[in-house]
């Protein structure tokens, strides 16, 4: 565990960097959440934007959101194409569209030179991600995807203990996310709920695909380690619908550590219920993204101890790097937005620079996370479907 | 959920009933604690116990216990016949020994018509177990089993609640109890701790039969059914042991509902962390047992609620059977115990009365339950040996 | 702070003692939660009583106490007389009536050389108060006075490690203790309300007496300094009382030490809200009557800490000594009843076998603590009269 | 209490406004604060800023903040004029500099015909608060000032609830806000600690102004009615300064309606503990702001409530058109304080275009607000100068 606080700050900015967004338009929860965490950062104008392929509702959710008129668009292939024009074109797009459309959208903005940001799941098939890693790899593009609650300072505390050793050995990790809201039948709901229960749109899974993939990605990102196995039991609980909405999975990571998956999202009372729990011969860590602030840091044989975003007092280099406000001055979900576009502007400037930054400086989630996550969709799906089998999470990259 | 509180109080007691335990001398836990519910309860006067098989201990243990010399034992089967034989000799048994003595304990004392309350598992073995409710059936003695976590009155309140409805449709259960003091190796740690992972007197499970029975008897007791099927991954992290010290577990519960049971006893930083959390279509309810006053309800679409211990305020008429100081003063787990023995008072007086009591008065655990408990740790086994198949957990009586 | 644990366990017992209680019949509730906090300690028995003056209740409350039908007695003087009078008579007697009949009662059995166990507060008049005290010290009988929070195992830790230096230099102490009861207008509460809202029976105050001497007792106890001073404002905000039922208090304790005092019964939502903030220069140490396991501990600059009651991680001999259940296994209010009853009992079979105790081995609070409180009650009415003037809450033994 | 939600958006906004920033280099904790609300709000371009008086501090922070060169100042007299000359200038300026320049820096921006968001305390002198509030009233300005904690989401949802009723006739109000930062000794603190506790900068008092300011406008702004009398205890607890860093308070609130502030600047353990406690005979509320999402409401006789910021489930309209996200993905702080650039920048834009707004629509602190404060530090201060005499806090305006 890291004493006191070494704050390493992240280089300045040369300039604000320009975002365009793809989806987010009017009804739209999450493009909304992309905006402020780029606003939030400070590294970023939003200035343009295909926000829906509704030409109205385009309109009126860019002029919303004080877009110049002829940064509206509705094609997101006009877009990419004009603003790959522009001498003042994006430096990056947000993808905050329904699942099915990213990989299309990612290509024709990748094939402009433009970085990417998406939101997950990256794809809806593993081939269909496994060509984005490629395309990456190939061009040398940014490509961050935003497993947002990752980015929350006292996530990237958790991970600097367990990495530090903080823990001892590891021995058991359990993510959970549970939510209420699918209790809605889908036709009573938004159109947000209805996408995401529609297998052509959201891929073949609902909830395995929505928060499941957010328990994957941070068991991982936590623990540093990738989790290698999976074996499922999917249910519909809720409203009928062709998917579930809910799933209990054991999972191993590597170094054959075990752990589980509990996810919901018609468990009433449970709002954004997403908990890890971390497990160590040692001490264990606990985190749960409603009390984002503190970190729950148990050693065998010792009084409990409560860990709180700020300096000092035991938090590391890199839950420091996002302290904006003092400990106790509560920050959330906005901020953790805020540092995950942070770190993309860094990355992006960087990238344009040609600059090299420190190994380990940046932390967000890349394109392979992405991949990882689908490869996770796919085998809990083959588990569920064979009785629970073992199924394999691996990707080489 | 029953609005208000109609106190429906036990029937008091004709005289104060004898009890003897056997176990519980020096360095035992349990034996401490059943004593301080019977106490607790004004229904019972510890009178008799055969503490130690070792004399000295159950000298010095009896005596600290304030029993007269000549109802000091050191042979249980001695004092079932001398007790059986006094005109004021022990109107039941306590059994608090470990695992694999409990059978043998409770058929000395009830071939001398002394009624039984044994601590959990059971036994080591079902055919024991279906034994000892055989021997029930036959004797129509009392036979209570120490599921004392299920004697708290908000596990009594979520209880009714469910069977009152209060949760709409139930849809899933998850039972967890995750405990740290495993981390110490057996043979550092007490004698309390040596036999729980020596199989020759635990059973064939270590971890399931402890506190994996508490978490099977709490979801089947709080959803008013029983789990039908089980699978299990069992897993030794800790000091080495010849036996499992965690296990995930997926269960169903009559009906198909499905559930997760989580247990560790190397766990750092959890204490005696047992808490259940039940989901209907309308609401959910969720009980930590370190915090055993507060129920948690929360509706779908409304603000959550903490129902706490006490009269009124939606409290029900089996939670307010044990209320025994008003709400804000709070009771624990000696209550609970205290609850429990109470319970056994009643039912072991009316059996030597004759008096029939009114259907459903009494809500103690039954050998029955205990028997289920033990073909529950059978189940989980054999189902961590055959790579997580489902196992029967049902029982016919 | 005291490292690990040195439990140095109470001395055995060589005898139950006999207790008998004066008060508690049907309707009362504070009658009950003593002899329960008797029954659990193992060291009483209770065997006589004059529950009530009324005599069916009386003989129905002794029977349901399951009290021999000679020892049932509606006069506290035929009891006190008698009990002395019996070859097995009472050790000791409780005191669990109103306010106005502790001092006679008192009187009475310290007349026959009877220890004597009172509620608080000790009386309504300092006069009668300090004439206990002067009795006291005249016969050298045990007079034990319940303020039973005070009993709880991790106040002892929390006075434990004040005295030990945890807090550095202490600087500030704050005290509160909000109820909701006092909103039922009296006349339809039961008897047990009613009585404390009269003057003639409960005394010159309500809520000071009721509660405020909780807080006066708690601060002082846990800090190890008597308040030496207190400015009052006193509120009728509830319904038309003639006493008050609201009381914001400023004290001084012994070092110039300034802290507050906030008390309430008519604050809805809150049922028994004692709760004590004491800050140093280096820490501080919270401590929640609702949440009795937990002592938030937090040092300046370092991740706050929570301590549990069990033995080990910085638990100290006074807390250890509470331990009947392992760290997890709650305890709660009718356990520090037990406490308290222990330490009577002990100091009950020290005086009559001529025993000499260590020092500082008992806590329980005496017969001066209970004129402290009276004297503080005092204090604040006359504070409270005269425009928040300072009062002087000592008392010269 | 109003059930469900009517979310009423604010109007759009024409364009984004352009902010500068007096105050805020290098060093400084607030001025950071300010610029990240602004940006979040999406209403706001920061283009402008004297971030400090030293030349290379103001660069250096300005080009850090991605300001243009030309719009860096060191004086903020020259960006006054020099903003005010550009067709681009500013639109509002933000004070962020220690308390005693706000008053000349507000009205040098007054003077140019800008609009003023100022950090509090307003000023420190009442005659320099009150000459704001004169020029205010003749020029039509919009004047906001920053306590920002009243802008969370849950606050306005409680001071909705108290003005429907929700608590039955109000009856005391406990407000507490401390923190520990102060325990170091100023000269080992940054100097944002050292001016704090120089009187000639910060004005008559330490903690009153910086800390119980917020106690007095968060009391006054959820209970709906002014502070009009105060009585203070001031103290000097941790390491030696000129003025007190803890302070214990009654006050009442108009309607006679009595309560209690608690501030303290040296409690070590304590992050930022701004917590209120409102009562009123039929319910309770309780909000505590490092806790910001929960608003606790406890109705005599009910389970205690947990109201969310979110749609539905009892959140009203004011809180409503504040949500950015949905249940349970935390907002916090930096929300709070995007609220309040927000509601500026309404206000702002209406004044602009002549625009009137709905009545009650905007509920952010106005200049009569900090005079209020100004007022309640003098008064403050007074009283406890004058051994705790009440203080009279009101002014008619």
């Amino acid at each position: 565990m890291a004493e006191g606080s070494d704050k390493a700050e992240f280089p300045l900015a040369e300039r604000r960097l320009r975002l365009g967004v793809v989806g987010g338009g009017q009804g739209s929860f999450i493009g909304k959440v992309h905006a402020r965490g780029a606003r939030l950062s400070n590294r970023w104008d939003v200035v343009a934007g295909a926000l829906s392929s509704r030409p109205q509702v385009a309109k009126e959710s860019g002029r919303a959101w004080l877009l110049a008129d002829d940064r509206i668009y509705t094609d997101y292939r006009v877009m990419a194409e004009r603003e790959a024009a522009r001498p003042d074109g994006i430096d990056a797009v947000a993808i905050t569209t329904p699942n099915n459309s990213h990989h299309a959208i990612a290509v024709a903005f990748m094939e402009k030179g433009i970085d990417v940001i998406s939101d997950k799941p990256l794809t809806t098939t593993l081939d269909d991600a496994l060509d984005l890693v490629r395309r990456q790899k190939e061009t040398g593009l940014v490509f961050g995807v935003t497993y947002a609650y990752a980015a929350s300072a006292m996530v990237r505390q958790a991970r600097q203990m367990i990495r530090e050793g903080a823990l001892g050995k590891l021995q058991q990790v359990h993510v959970e996310y549970l939510q209420e809201w699918a209790l809605t039948p889908p036709k009573d709901a938004g159109a947000g709920a209805q996408w995401r229960v529609d297998p052509s749109i959201v891929g073949p899974t609902f909830t395995t695909g929505d928060i499941g993939t957010h328990c994957h990605h941070l068991g991982a990102f936590v623990c540093g380690r990738p989790v290698t196995a999976v074996r499922a039991e999917f249910h519909t609980l809720g409203p009928p619908k062709a998917l579930e909405d809910t799933a209990f999975m054991h999972v191993r990571y590597e170094g054959d550590i075990p752990g589980t998956i509990m996810i919901s999202q018609v468990a009433p009372g449970a709002h954004c219920g997403l908990r890890i729990r971390a497990f160590g011969d040692k001490a264990s860590l606990e985190w749960n993204q409603e009390e984002p602030e503190l970190l729950h840091f148990r050693r065998f044989g010792e009084p409990a101890r409560i860990l709180t975003r700020g300096e000092g007092a035991g938090i590391g280099v890199h839950a420091a790097r996002f302290v904006h406000m003092p400990r106790g001055h509560p920050e959330a979900l906005s901020d953790a937005w805020g540092n995950l576009y942070e770190e993309f502007a860094i990355a992006v400037e960087a990238r344009r620079l040609g600059r090299t930054l420190p190994e380990g400086l940046l932390e967000y989630p890349t394109v392979e996370d992405g991949a990882l996550g689908v490869k996770f969709i796919e085998a809990a799906l083959a588990s569920s479907q064979s009785s629970g089998a073992w199924a394999d999470c691996t990707l080489q990259f």
